[in-house]
């Protein structure tokens, strides 16, 4: 594209935005009754351990816990990802990496490279960051490149991708944005939250990313969620994933009958 | 090395790690009386913005303070890394990135090409995370491989690179074992913080980290400088350079008389 191509892009961009900003508001999405049992909210919980002083030992414990209570995967950072390969062997669990994590300031080239290298150790899922300061600036261009960089590397190589807005730092129209360039860009999931800013996840903009992505595109909900209420009120919301690093007393949080089924 | 070399690399460099550790406490360095103009204690600070939705304009503007101010160089996240080449031209001011930041928990191929990515957009100086879990398992062989292979992409193309430790997660035998092996590992500098952790540099940290590492090699105290007080104290611990976004603040909280030197 040229300067003056983008420019009217990213204005238009800025405009659909709004425009779908005010449909969600005009017809807000009333929360689904949602009954889910222990098992079923585990098959949806990324069981997530993204510390930056986690051990070895308490990374193996997260892939012990997972395969113990079959959690939708393992989330860990990429330096990580091959001790889970290793950890998960023999079960169904698929381990996801962060990339671009948590700032998501980082070239659109290393968040890719990243991406390759973590499916290389053995990963299937990505979580990405989203170029927060170019959202701010309304270069909407930018961002939906940085997002379909590390898109096509996953999907080259058979993995998913779900991409991080950090809805702490956004405007509404500015989540609703970002959520046009997921789908745009072809990724997998949009994504609250990395857990490591001011706000994690809220069941107001779950609902409203749902609302943008429509049915096709996953909507992880993250940070924050500590509880089978939380966590259920996320999906009632449109969530289709959880992420959680108290997944364990989450799932054992569910109703008994419930968590017989 | 065998896994057995490692294991028994990794023993002597916790035993070398004590000793150090027990011989910085038994001859404690006493701060040196320090004084600094605002240009002198300017030369030593990089004026840094690392948040996650920093525009363009406040990058541009952080560029503008260093170029007025003579600040040792402008710090940001690699994405930026362009934006600042270009705001800088004409200017004597480098561009220091971040690398595998703030977690350091990301592969060390990742890290290398990201130093290697932001050398080629026009950054000169690198500011890496150490693998902080591996220092934690006490794998100081990994710990030591992963910086020194950010510091050889630096010094391959004319960079310097400076290894954070982050000192809030560390026990002192843990500071006191990273900072031998970024002395192993060739690093220009160690350096205490990201400034996104639970706490920032210390007086104490910076002193025995000085203690460690010795006359040649630097020591970069960041996180929580916020004054010029804050800074002095610092420099008088041993710190031959600053992280700090109140650089402006600081500079300016300078005593008249010395600020004409």
């Amino acid at each position: 594209m040229t300067n003056q191509d983008r420019a009217t892009w990213n204005a238009q961009m800025k405009q659909r935005a709004a425009e779908t900003l005010r449909a969600a508001r005009a017809h807000p999405a009333r929360p689904a009754a949602v009954q889910l049992g222990a098992q079923e909210l585990a098959a949806m919980i990324d069981h997530t351990i993204l510390k930056a002083d986690a051990t070895s030992a308490a990374v193996r414990q997260v892939c012990a816990e997972a395969k113990e209570f079959g959690f939708a995967s393992v989330c860990v950072n990429s330096a990580n990802v091959a001790l889970c390969v290793e950890a998960l062997r023999g079960s169904n669990v698929p381990v996801c990496s962060v990339v671009g994590f948590p700032l998501g300031a980082s070239l659109t080239a290393v968040k890719a490279f990243e991406a390759r290298q973590a499916i290389e150790a053995g990963a299937t899922e990505i979580d990405m960051v989203i170029n927060i300061g170019a959202l701010k600036d309304g270069d909407y261009a930018l961002v939906k490149e940085d997002i379909a960089g590390v898109v096509d590397a996953c999907h080259q190589q058979g993995a998913i991708c779900k991409v991080i807005i950090e809805t702490a730092y956004l405007t509404d129209e500015e989540k609703v944005a970002a959520c046009l360039l997921i789908v745009e860009a072809g990724a997998d999931y949009c994504k609250t939250s990395t857990g490591l800013a001011s706000a994690g996840a809220t069941i107001e903009d779950v609902a409203l990313m749902r609302a943008v992505v429509g049915p096709d595109t996953g909507v992880k909900a993250a940070g924050g969620i500590r509880s089978y209420d939380d966590a259920v009120a996320m999906v009632a919301a449109g969530a289709s994933r959880i992420g959680a690093s108290a997944s364990v007393k989450i799932v054992q949080g569910a109703p008994a009958d419930q968590g017989e089924r």
